[in-house]
C-alpha cells in the first residue's frame, strides 16, 4: 500500500503541507487528515495546520501520524530585523504549546541541531545550536537563582554531525546521551527538501512527531522520535533545497529522465546567508520559549 | 544578429565547449571556429581546445574571440591526492604555455580571486587566492636569491569582493591596483555556470581572453581583460553551478515556464567540499607555473 | 629626539591614551598635549580626548599631530545587546563630528577593513567591513531616491588583506582606489594593540590621523593618512593584543628579558566572540552616522 | 602533600615534560619518576619519554600515573609539507604502538575532539576529526572488505562541544556515547597549556593516561579516563597556549602580581594557521595509524 502510494508520488517533500497539496488542489479530502490554514494579511504570514490522525492518513500523505504546524512568511528571506523578530515570537508560541515548561519547574530540553555543519544548506541545525542560550550546566551548579527567573527551563544542546564524519548512528548518540541526561524534552533541528523552490528559506515546519528516516538534507536512516528514544520529539524544520529531479519533474510531468540529476540540489544563491539569518530567528525563537518565565 | 543568436541560444554557459556542443553535435562546422578534443584514456583526463578566430565565430558561439582550453576530469570531484596532483602540474603546464615566466625575469602577475567568499558556490576565487605563493613583496625588498630559484615571478595577489560588498565594480578596483603596481600579466580565477551538471567541478577552463559581462557565479558587469585593463588577462574557471532554469529547458525542451527558478541553482551536494579541493589543486598549478626555475 | 624618546619609552601602544598616562601619572603636563577626559556613571563609559597640537607632543606621545578620541566601556566586552546599540549610537555621533554626511548631499566614504580575516586578533577590520550597508553602487545606479533618505552617503568599502597575503603595501592598493573611485573621506578600521590587558576589547579609539607606520596588530609598514591618499583620514580601532613582552615589562620594570616572547601576543580567552560582537557594534556605528538623514 | 606541592610549583602545565624540567635542571632525581630522552639530530626532532611510576612520582610530577611521551619539533610551526609528513609517520607509530589493531581484526576507535570549534587556541581537537577517515559505518555496513584492507579498525569519531555550549559535562556525553558503541579504545585530542611559548605549536604529547581535571585549553572539570569510560583512553595534545600569569612568573619570579592577567592566553600571531597545520599533521598519523594494514 506504502509503496503503491509512493509510486503516484515520486517526489520528495519534507513538509506536510505539500504532501497535503496535491490533494486539496484535485478537492479531494483525504480520510484522517484535517488541513486548516490561517492567514495573517498585515503580515503576509500563512500558519497551516495538517493533522494526520490516522494510519490511513499517514499513508496518503506519505507522513507518520500527529501535528505538523507551518509559518510561510515570504519576507523571512529579506534582511528585515524586526519581521524576524515577529518570527521568532510566534514560533517561541507555538513552542510553548507544545512544551510548557512554565508548569513543570525542572523541565529539561535537548534541544538536537541536525545536519552537517560543512555543508551549507545542511547547517541549519548546527547554527540554531551555536545561537542557543545554553542553561542546565548554571541551574545544576548555582539553581534556577542563577538565570534571574522563577521559572526555567534547563536547555542543553548537541550537534552530533552526520554518519560520514562521526561513523556512527545519530541515534545512537542520542540514545547515549538521552540515558546519560534524561531530558524530558527533545528539539530536534533540521534542513528538510521542499517540492517547490517557493518555499525555500521562507517556512518554518514544526511538527510533534520527530524525524524519519529519508527525511532531512542529509537524508536520516533512523528515527528519532519517541518511539526511538522514550521522549517526544518536536522537530523543527526549514526547507533549504529542493532535489534536482523535483524540479524537473514538476515542470515537465516525468520523472524517469534526468539521471545526471541524482546528488544535485536547487537552492537560492543566498543560500550562505539565508540560512545564517533564519538559524538566529529560530534560535530566538527557542531562547524566547524556553528562557522566559 | 547577436540578438536573434542571443534568442536561438538562451542557455547560459561560460564553458566554450558546451557552446560548441549544440553544433558538433548536429555535425555542423561553425565558421571561424576551431575544436581539437585530446582524450588520454588512463587518467581518463578530456582536453578540448576551442579557437574562436573571427568575429562571425565569436556571434555563433557567444563568446569573445580568443583560444579556450578544457580539462575534464571525472574525478575532480574525488578526494584522491595524487590524482589532484597530476591535474595540478597539467594545469602549470597550460599556464605556463600562456605565461613564460621563464623567458622574463622579471614577469609579474597579479592573481585576482573573483567572486564572493562568503557564498559557498562563489568563492572559488578567494579560496584559490588564499592558498598561493605570494611572492612580490619579498622579491622586491630581498631580490631574487631571496627566493632560492633562478628565475622567479613576482606573484601578487587580490581578492576584491563582489559590488555588493565593495560598491564599487570590480573593474574599477583593479584598474586602479593595475595602475600602481603594473603587473605584466593578471590571472582572474572565477566560477562558472555550466550548461550540465555532469561537467560541475569536473571541468576547468583556461582562456585568453579575459572575463566578460554576464559570466561568472556572480555575473560580472564590466569586461575584466586586455581591452580594459592593458595588461593580457587570463581566466581560469571551474563550473560550480547549472543555472536552475536551464535544467529544465534541458529535460523539457521549453524555457517559458518556471519564472519561480530565476536565482535559483543546481549544485551538487558536496558543493562546500568540491570548492575547497578545486582552489586547492589551481593554487597548486599557479604554484607550480609561477615558482619553480 | 625621537629616537631617545623611543629608548625611554619603549613599550608598544597604539592608543593615545596610554601614551599621555605615565605623564599623567606624574603629574607632568606635557606641552603641545591636551587631555580631557568624561566619565558617564550610570553608563560607566569613559571618553578621554587627547589632542597632540604641536610637533614637540607629537614627540613625547610617540603619535602623529591630530585629534584622538577613545570611548572606555567595561561592558563591551560582555553580550549585552542595548548596550551594545548604546555604543553604536554614540559611535556614530563621534563619527558625523568628523565626517558631517548630512551638509554635502554626495559625501561619498570609503571604507577600509585593514588587516588579516585568517587571523582572529587581526580581523576587527575585515569583518567590519563585512557588516556595513554599502550604497554607492545603488546611488550611482538609482540615484539617492533608491535609498528611501533625503541625505545619504555613498559608502564603498574594500578589505584589501595584508602584505603577506597580496604581495603589495596596501598603501599601493589603497591608492589606486582612491585615484580611481576618488572618495570624500576614507574611514580605516584596525586592530590595535594596547599596554594593558584591561583595555582589550573595551576600547574603541577613533582618530582624524590616519594609520601610521608600525601600527595595528599587523604592523602597517606606509603611512595611510591624508598625505598618502590625498584624502582625510579617519582611524577606528580597537585594541585586541597586548605584545607578551609588554606584560613583562610593566610587571617586572625591566624589558632586556625574554627573547622568545617576541612574537607572541597576549589576548583574552574569548578573543573570537569579542572581535565578533565589537565588529557589529562598530558596522551599526558606522551605518548609523553615514545612512540616516 | 599535594596541596603543598601545589604551592611550590604553582606555573599550570600540560606538558608532562615540562613537570619534570624544575627537577632535571636541579639534577634532582624524583623518585617514582623515569625521563628518558632520545635526540635526531638531522631531523631535530626530540623524543622524550617520561614515565611516573609510583603515587609519591605522581605528586611530585602534578600528573598521574603513567606514560608520557613528547615529540618536539622546532620545524612544525613552519609550512614544510615533507616535515609534517615525516612527523605524522612517527606520531602513527607512537599510536600504533599504545593501539594495536594488527592484531584485532575488530579493533574499534572513537576518536574525541575535545575543545571549542569556536575559539581558535582551543580547536585542535574539532579540527582534526574534521580530517580522519572514518570507517565504522562503512566497516559495519560492508564489511573490511569495502575498505581493501585485511586489517583495518572501525573509526569512529564526536566532536562533543564544550559545556558552556552544550549544557553537560563532555564525560556525560561521552559515558552515553561509549556504552551505546563500546569501542576498544578511545583516542582524546586536545589543546594544551604549556609553560614555555618555546613549545608552542611543536610540541605533541601522548600518554596513556586520558584527560583530567583542569587540563586543556578549555580546563576540563572531569576525567576523561579508564576509571571513569571504562576504556583505555589515549591522549594527544599539543600545547598552544601559555597562561600569561606563567610569563611574568617565569621572567620575574613572583606570581602575587598581575590580577589583570587571569583569563589571559599568550599565543604566536600564527596562531589560526599553526592550529590548521598541526591538525592536519595530527589526524595523518591518526589515520595512517588506524587504517593501513
Amino acid at each position: 500500500m506504502f509503496e503503491h502510494s509512493t509510486t503516484s508520488f515520486p517526489i520528495r517533500t519534507d513538509l506536510a503541507m505539500e504532501a497535503g497539496e496535491r490533494f486539496t488542489k484535485d478537492n479531494v479530502e483525504i480520510s484522517g487528515v484535517t488541513i486548516e490554514e490561517d492567514y495573517d494579511k498585515k503580515r503576509e504570514i500563512t500558519i497551516t495546520k495538517v493533522v494526520i490522525e490516522t494510519e490511513k492518513g499517514a499513508r496518503a500523505m506519505g507522513k507518520p501520524k500527529g501535528t505538523y504546524i507551518t509559518m510561510e512568511a515570504p519576507n523571512l528571506s529579506v534582511p528585515d530585523e524586526d519581521y524576524h523578530r515577529e518570527i521568532s515570537v510566534r514560533l517561541s508560541k507555538l513552542i510553548r504549546e507544545l512544551i510548557p515548561c512554565k508548569d513543570k519547574e525542572d523541565t529539561s530540553v535537548l534541544v538536537v541541531g541536525l545536519g552537517n555543519r560543512m555543508v551549507t544548506a545542511d547547517a541549519l541545525g548546527p547554527q540554531v545550536a551555536d545561537n542557543l542560550l545554553i542553561t542546565r550546566h548554571i541551574v545544576r551548579e548555582y539553581g534556577k537563582a542563577a538565570m534571574g527567573e522563577e521559572h526555567v527551563c534547563q536547555i542543553s544542546s548537541i550537534v552530533p554531525g552526520v554518519m560520514a564524519q562521526t561513523g556512527m548512528e545519530t541515534l545512537e548518540i542520542l540514545q547515549g546521551i538521552v540515558s546519560e541526561t534524561k531530558p524530558d524534552y527533545i528539539i530536534a533541528i533540521d534542513a528538510l527538501a521542499a517540492r517547490s523552490t517557493k518555499r525555500l528559506n521562507r517556512t518554518i515546519q514544526i511538527a510533534d512527531t520527530g524525524i524519519h528516516p529519508g527525511s532531512g538534507v542529509g537524508n536520516h536512516r533512523c528515527s528519532i522520535s519517541m518511539e526511538s528514544l522514550g521522549v517526544p520529539v518536536i522537530a523543527i524544520g526549514v526547507p533549504t533545497v529542493v532535489e534536482a529531479t523535483t524540479i524537473v519533474h514538476d515542470t515537465k510531468g516525468d520523472v524517469q529522465t534526468a539521471p545526471h540529476l541524482n546528488g544535485m540540489y536547487v537552492t537560492p544563491k543566498d543560500i550562505d546567508e539565508a540560512v545564517k539569518r533564519l538559524s538566529f530567528t529560530i534560535s530566538e525563537g527557542l531562547n524566547l520559549a524556553l528562557q522566559a518565565s
